[in-house]
């Protein structure tokens, strides 16, 4: 078999941004779409969506949370009524003002001046404001509390700038939505979301998170707390890869949502939001990906196990594809992480070597080939895409089980997989986290240092709020620098305030982020 | 347990329009939500659409097409290209001109005029044209094809008159879109996308379908054959569930969908489209719906079974609770219609008879109550929405099994109820079908008649073309009528063409339609 490393043209380490261009590309994920700001998510890269989607929903209806859907379109005066949420939004929205196209006597089409709509309609940039209008009918009495839904939707962000999957104008999400009847109950349900995609983003797409809250200036609009979950990508750089907001009763006092408490008085709702986008793609790409391409963690890959059988358009084909179909067989048969192991057979033509590099690329977790020699020893040649190269010899390190015993190796493989990418990826964000700088010049200067990728540093601080926050802010921006989180599960502050050398109250993160 | 029978205040046959809204209502599936033609589904209704989207995508996997997304937003130009699909539908779209709002010094806000869009961008209607764009990328050679693909998606056709489910401004489906080397492939695929509705809704929704082909000036814009599956609704009017369309070399010929084939010479491809909607919902209820509410076949129910336990707010609660669970787990166990039971045990709070008539109006298809002397007796009281009234006395049917025996029959009387659902559709669609008109003034008489469900009516033709055709569609709708499709599965015609008096070519369906 071919010996040939057929790497991406670009390292991560030459070129990181380059470098996740290309496995975009490379593993045949997504492509721009011509249409300003918006991709198209071809079918490896939307299957991957698609398991997210199942995993993540599994999670939500086990929650008790039902799902339901909500229009597109907002009418202006929604965003109106919420002075803060405007503020965040209202900037960049897409508007439709017509409903009508007609002939501009060239040839050509234009909106007809005749259909022009009385009130614009913003395309939803997020639900808040008419998921609120719903619940301010649904909700009368204390009995119709906790009201809780989830909605699987595209949004619209008119973004200036946009990176496939990270950040485009059109995006895939789901958001949660919940009234409460107390704010203690919001929190609740602020801090269960929030543990879910901790849980979801760990098991499921294996990468590690830190999850906290947002200091104050990185507040959703409208919100009293955001909290997320961040990770580390292997630039070092921070991506908020979910967030859960308790929105206090800001957004229920614009929306009028209200309830009769059991003494019969009428009273606001607590609100809460919490939402995960196709933005967790561009994460698994950019904490699993390698110098080969993706590697998609086993859980989410559309087919885990890909069988190349070796056609020669012989023959002797015929009874390859038969012992090939067999493995196939005993592979779907198999459980694993839960489910039936996902399997193709990929008889597509062209040479076994060839597509064997097409779907380490695309980064299938296991890769079988199978030739004459194979079947007539009744083995198979297996590649693990999380072990691919043998370090002595610099070749493929294919092992060669026997057909059947590789069949029920499946199920542990993929576990073993699955685990090993969570561990390798919080060994390597735990070693990219200083926790040892303690003012501003030490910070500067490991910022500044050669090392491209720097990491994270948690530091120690005051929190500060207001003009003070704002000050932080700015000097942390002249170092390209950001404040992530407060994270949740940490020692209780010893030290001073990096920033204002006051006594500390609690950690934060700070870091270069997406 | 009470007797009183809540049935819905619109009976079918006294005003089956007003009767589907108190459904949509009384089962809480869906409402206006006042934005302009768009619906919210709520959690009810969307389960099952949930529920429809996973069972036909199952059978669209099988079938080897792949999921993928394409843009929202599709520029005027690429409907500019496509003439005869402008026609059809550049009419009524929604249309981006601005991508940012602010403030109008009133307290309000406006489309930016300084954020004028150069193009307008139309808010996809269906994505022929987006997606066209993607496979004149993505096609080189014959080795690329067939290239076949879907997408779940939300589209938008400006309706001035709306309905629930059935005619909405905003609506979810899946478009499936696929590329082939020739006529021959492309028309196979045609037909396997037809038979893929028509098992979708034989064997899941429980709707008996007609496939057939629809006249010329049924189609679809730009295609050059469009096939449907129609369904009757109870009041006897038609509804097309789902439609297939050979759109020949068209679009290909707009987008520039070309191939090298194994000459070497660049020839068109051939493309297909096909689309099922949530206007399938609407079609449940009005097939399986009754008057005392919603009905849904128990392979797209989002509880197949939900128990009730009679709670007194006393000591012995929880030792009712314990038995309850213990049916909820052993029915969770069971596997019904290919997958594990969905079953809910509902502890709100209310009375259980109220909560019955809450489940029976939502269509739940087997209500389990639980009360004291049940427990006592080691037995459960079960209702079969299918089967609710016990003609006789009037009164809910309750059978009273066994606990256990109870948890391992429901397989069994969920699978009765999936296909005498379907067999009781299909009884009454042939019932409400006339074979036997061949003459204009018997078919004039046939739907002026007073009966106010007249049902369809087949008749022969001599399949009229262009102002022939023409001339046919006005004659039928002075009467109301509309030329349906010719079923793939008559016996020849032997006759006279109805409306032409030539010889008769092929049976055609003649009927009122949603």
């Amino acid at each position: 078999m071919s010996a040939i490393r057929h790497a991406l043209n670009t390292k991560r380490e030459d070129d990181f941004a380059a470098w996740y261009q290309e496995v975009i590309s490379a593993a045949d994920m997504a492509e721009e779409s011509g249409v300003r700001g918006c991709m198209v998510i071809k079918p490896w890269g939307y299957g991957i969506w698609e398991r997210m989607q199942r995993l993540l929903d599994d999670r939500i209806k086990a929650a008790g949370v039902q799902n339901a859907y909500f229009p597109l379109f907002i009418p202006l005066k929604n965003f109106e009524r919420e002075a803060e949420h405007v503020d965040g939004f209202a900037k960049e929205m897409a508007v439709v003002t017509h409903h009508r196209l007609i002939a501009d006597g060239e040839g050509g089409l234009i909106p007809d001046p005749e259909a022009k709509l009385e009130e614009p309609l913003v395309v939803r940039p997020t639900s808040e404001t008419i998921i609120g209008d719903a619940m301010s009918r649904w909700i009368q009495s204390w009995r119709d509390l906790p009201l809780r839904l989830n909605q699987w939707a595209n949004v619209v962000r008119w973004e200036m700038r946009t990176r496939m999957f990270l950040r485009t104008s059109e995006f895939l999400w789901q958001e949660g939505h919940s009234a409460h009847a107390s704010a203690e109950e919001a929190q609740a349900e602020t801090m269960t979301a929030l543990e879910m995609y901790r849980a979801f983003a760990e098991e499921d797409v294996a990468i590690p998170v830190i999850a906290g809250e947002k200091p104050e200036n990185e507040r959703f609009p409208g919100a009293v707390e955001t909290w997320s979950i961040e990770a580390m990508m292997q630039d070092g750089k921070a991506l908020q890869a979910g967030t859960s907001h308790y929105l206090g009763t800001n957004f229920a006092h614009a929306a009028n949502i209200k309830y009769q408490n059991d003494a019969g008085r009428e009273v606001l709702c607590h609100t809460v939001s919490w939402g995960v986008s196709t933005r967790m793609v561009g994460g698994l790409i950019m904490v699993h990906g390698d110098d080969d391409g993706l590697r998609v963690p086993p859980a989410l890959a559309p087919f885990q196990v890909v069988i190349l059988p070796m056609l020669r358009d012989k023959p002797e084909d015929e009874a390859l594809l038969d012992y090939c179909e067999g493995l196939r067989a005993a592979i779907a048969g198999q459980t694993a992480l839960g489910e039936p192991a996902r399997v193709l057979l990929d008889k597509r033509p062209g040479k076994a070597a060839a597509k064997r590099w097409d779907w380490v690329r695309k980064g299938a977790p296991v890769i079988i080939e199978v030739g004459g020699r194979d079947m007539e020893n009744g083995v198979v040649s297996l590649l693990r895409r999380d072990a691919l190269w043998n370090t002595e010899t610099g070749k493929p390190a294919f092992q060669n089980p026997e057909r059947d015993l590789c069949a029920q190796s499946i199920p542990g493989v993929l576990a073993d997989m699955q685990n090993g990418m969570l561990v390798a990826a919080r060994e390597r964000r735990e070693a990219n986290i200083r926790r040892d700088i303690s003012d501003m010049d030490a910070l500067a200067e490991h910022f500044s240092r050669e090392a491209k990728y720097p990491g994270w540093v948690e530091v120690q601080w005051a929190k500060p709020t207001g003009d003070a926050l704002a000050k932080v802010v700015e000097t942390l921006k002249e170092l390209r620098l950001t404040l992530r989180n407060v994270p949740m599960h940490a020692p209780p502050a010893d030290g001073t305030c990096i920033f204002t050398g006051e006594p500390a109250v609690e950690r934060v993160y700070v870091a270069r982020a997406y």
